[in-house]
Formats: C-alpha cells, structure tokens, sequence
C-alpha cells in the first residue's frame, strides 16, 4: 500500500495561529519537512492577506523553495485570483476547495455550493489546460458547524460531480472535527468507485482523527493531510486543536506495517522547532511524549 | 452490542496529577459521574499513601459513595494488604493489575512477573471466597517502556493463565500509550476464545487511544476504561498526557450508534468542573470543543 501524507501545517496549522510567522521562516518550516522526508507539502493559499494575515507573501515563500523533483510543492486556491497567482508563482499544483453546505460555502466563499462546484469544474479546466494537477477537497463532508450533521449523499454526489468534472483527486474534510470512523468507512469506501485518488484530511478537534484515519485507509484512501505538531484550531471553538499531527500519524502508520519513507525522530524534531517559533506548546502527542520504542 | 465503559478518572486520572483532590472531592467527583450515567467506576487505589499521596483517604472516598444498585464501584489492589483494605471498605469488586514485563513489574511492584501472576490466582481465589468480583488487567501489554516491544503471545498466555486462574475478566493495559489498533485487534481477537469478557484500558500518550479502542470493540472487547477529561499522565514522559477521555469515547460510541446510557452533556459539565478542581485544562477534546451537533 502506497500512502501519501500531504503536510498542511504551513497552510492550514498556520493560518490558524495567533502568532503570524514570516513568509522566510515558513518555507524554512518546508525545508525541513523536505529534509524529515515529506513528499508532498501545502505550501500556502493564494488568499486575500488582508482576510489571512498568516498568509501573507504567499509568492515569497514559493520563491524560497528549493525545487526538487520527487516532491509536490502544492497551494490551495478559492477562487481564480487565487488560480492566477498560483500559477504565476510557479507551483504545479493546485488544491482547490469548497464546503458540501450552504451556510458554511457562503460564509468561507460567498457562494452557493452550486456555483462553487461549477467554479471548480472551470479551474480543473484552466489547470489542466496549464498542465497544472487539480484537486478537489469538500469541506464540512463529515458536519457543519451551522446546518449539524451532513448527509453522505450529498457529499459523494458534489465528489462524483467533480471527479466527472476531471479532478484529479477527491478529498473529503472533516473541517470541524466532528467525524467518526463510520463516515470515513462511508465517504471513502463508496468514493473508490469515482476512480481517482481519494484522501481525507482531518482534524483532531474531538480526538477522533487517528480513529478516523485508520478507518479510511481501511475503506481505501491513499492520501492523508496532516499538520506537523498538529497545528492549527477550529475557528467555530477556541479552545479546540487542530489537524492531526503528521509524526502522530506516521508513527501510527509505522506500527501499523506502513512505510511512509519518513524519518520520525527528524520529523519529530520538525515539530520541536516549530513549538519554538509559535512560542506555545502544540497538540501532537509524540513530539511531546517522545518516540517509542527508543 | 452493550458495552460497559469504567471510568478510573477517581483512580489512575488522579494518582497522576500533581494537584492532589480531598477524600471529599473525590467523593464528589464519583458522584457526578454516577448522575451522568457511568455504572462502572474505578474509585480508589488501596495503595500505602506515601508511596502515591493522590490516593490517601480511600476508605473515607469509598464511605462517601451513595449506595446503587446498578452501579459498580471498584478499586484498585496490588497486594494481600490493599486487598484486605478493600474487603474492609465494603467494596465488591477488586481490580487487579500487574505487568508483562520484568522491568516494569519489578519497578511497580517489586515482583517478577511470575510471582504477581501467582499472587493474582491467590487473590482471585481470595475475592471468590469473600463473594467478590476479580478483574485482572496486564499492564504494558502493548509496549514497556524499558524492555520495548512486548510480544503479543507474551501476554496472551499470561490473559489464558488468569483466566483459567478464575479472573472474571481480562484487561490488556496501555500504560503508556504506545499501543496502535493493530496491537489490540490481536490481543483482544485471540483473547475472547479464553471465554471472559475482555476489556482495554488505553492511553492516549500518542494521540492513538480512541483508534485502539475502535479496533478493541471490533475485535470484540465489551469494557472500555476511560477517565472523564482526559486527566493524569505518564510518569515515563512528563508532557504526556493520560488515559482516553471518558467524554471523548463516549461521543466516539454515539455517533458510531452505539449507546452507552451515558449523558454526555452532562459528562462534559463533569469535566468542566473536574478542570476548575485541578486549576488546568485538561486533555479531552470534546469537552473543550463542545458537543456537536448542538
């Protein structure tokens, strides 16, 4: 089984940080995820810095990336300003993304689900045009914070709609952290059919995201998004966590029998320097009870 | 499916926080988590108080206990004198435990394995004279911290021996937290042919704890330890964090569609209080993030 573990920590951990990192020490944090051995890495989202200010000089830290020719440097893009600026920055890949309910869409993109699935179909387009890859991640697929619990249905029609649509790679999000393994035994087992890639990206908010990401490799995922050191909240409860720590998923995956060809006490010491810049200790549970065994 | 969750939050979250709760509170604490519904809590250690100061005053935590008839209140024994402690205090069920490995079983016990194995089937025959029910959990089943990796069929013979041995029931223990579902499939699956029921007690160290005990209800285990919010610790690892949260297994189960009786509102609020007790925010996740949907 071939996994990939695509760290959002610069994206996703970062932009919901109180602390706003420099644009120098954010691709030094990718720098160092290349060297522990990540293979595929959200490297910033091409959005307004004055509505994420984490975000901000997202071209700069492109342009301190070092190129490497077996690892993805992937944005994320929400609407085509954001697509222009990704491709101008150079990257290859572009990770678009909308929420599968009404309220959440509107309020994150100002947009019916409907115009955002056909927006994305447009982008998937224009990358493909560009020989750009595009995936498409569904926000709120396992619950919405405003309209509650998601119907499944509705989630594997807007996926098998953008898999027809030509993406590349169906994700399902569990924004808000509120999944359990059944859903993700659900939306990934059924997805399998659509015939591309599928991955998850989860949140560790209720402490179920390992649980949930065991039970979607099981059902046949293939990508996990993870945050080093498990950075990040949920910007609907203050005091929650955010994504699972990625050196909590890569040692449950290598004591599951799963090679990732990550180094984890490197990684670990990825997570240890990142506590240091942010000033806080972070939510991972390895990088704070050590690896095992020594 | 009925599945009994044992909350050691009063025992094992306690022995491990650095701020030590009266006979009272404890008391107290007990009686919260018997109005949210808990029917099985682990309410005291009958160890010498100055070897573990947290759990002083037991016989004045169990007297405080308002009698139920549909609630089991256990304590912890590790030797002939807190097994005689126990009897005195009136309690009917007697929780025994001991390790798989020489290491830590000489460290925690001052006993090799063999010796504490033998100890057990005396204590159990013990309990059976006295009408009392014996479980028997093996602690560091799925790793030591001193001697590392702990083979499976190790510790199945040692489940097999307490069984034949009388043990109402067989717990395999994460002490540590280093366990991945792999582990308690096997333990668990091979261990419900020796015809008690099995349980789990989970760690949740490297944030693996409720995916350990999803595979452990697969694989057919019916009792779960948890301790509400997620208190205590690993003495191995001073910035771990302790058992599976009870409010965190509990929102797992429901949204599973397995129903506890437990009501987790009112578990949450336990948590929030037992937080304010200890003066810290404590490791649970849904307790901080909320329950959803609301």
């Amino acid at each position: 089984m071939s996994i990939t573990i695509c760290d959002v920590g610069p994206r996703d951990g970062l932009q919901n940080e109180d602390v706003h990192l420099s644009p120098a020490i954010r691709a030094e944090l990718i720098r160092r995820l290349v060297a522990a051995g990540l293979k595929r890495i959200e490297t910033v989202s091409f959005v307004n810095p004055k509505r994420v200010p984490q975000m901000a000089g997202a071209e700069e830290v492109v342009a301190a990336l070092e190129p490497s020719t077996d690892v993805v440097y992937a944005g994320l893009v929400l609407n085509g300003q954001g697509y222009d600026r990704l491709v101008a920055s150079g990257l290859r890949e572009a990770h678009f993304a909308f929420a599968c309910t009404e309220e959440f869409n509107r309020r994150n993109q100002n947009a019916s689900v409907d115009e955002s699935a056909s927006f994305a179909e447009h982008i998937i387009k224009r990358a493909h045009a560009d020989g750009i890859r595009a995936t498409v991640t569904l926000a709120v697929a396992f619950g919405c914070p405003f309209e509650g619990l998601v119907e499944s249905t509705r989630v594997l029609a807007l996926a098998e709609r953008m898999t027809a649509g030509g993406a590349d790679e169906i994700g399902f999000a569990d924004t808000v952290g509120v999944g359990v393994p059944r859903q993700a035994t659900e939306l990934v087992s059924k997805a399998m059919s659509f015939g591309v890639p599928v991955g998850v990206h989860l949140h560790n908010t209720r402490n179920t995201g390992l649980a949930n990401a065991r039970a979607s490799l099981d059902a046949g995922a293939t990508i996990l998004d993870a945050s080093v050191g498990g950075t990040g909240g949920c910007p609907f409860a203050p005091r929650a966590t955010g994504n699972i720590a990625t050196e909590d998923l890569v040692y449950l995956l290598h004591h599951e029998g799963i090679d990732t060809g990550i180094d984890l006490d490197a990684l670990i010491e990825v997570a240890q320097w990142l506590s240091e810049q942010l000033g806080e200790e972070l939510a991972g549970g390895v990088y704070r009870a050590g690896n095992w065994p020594n």
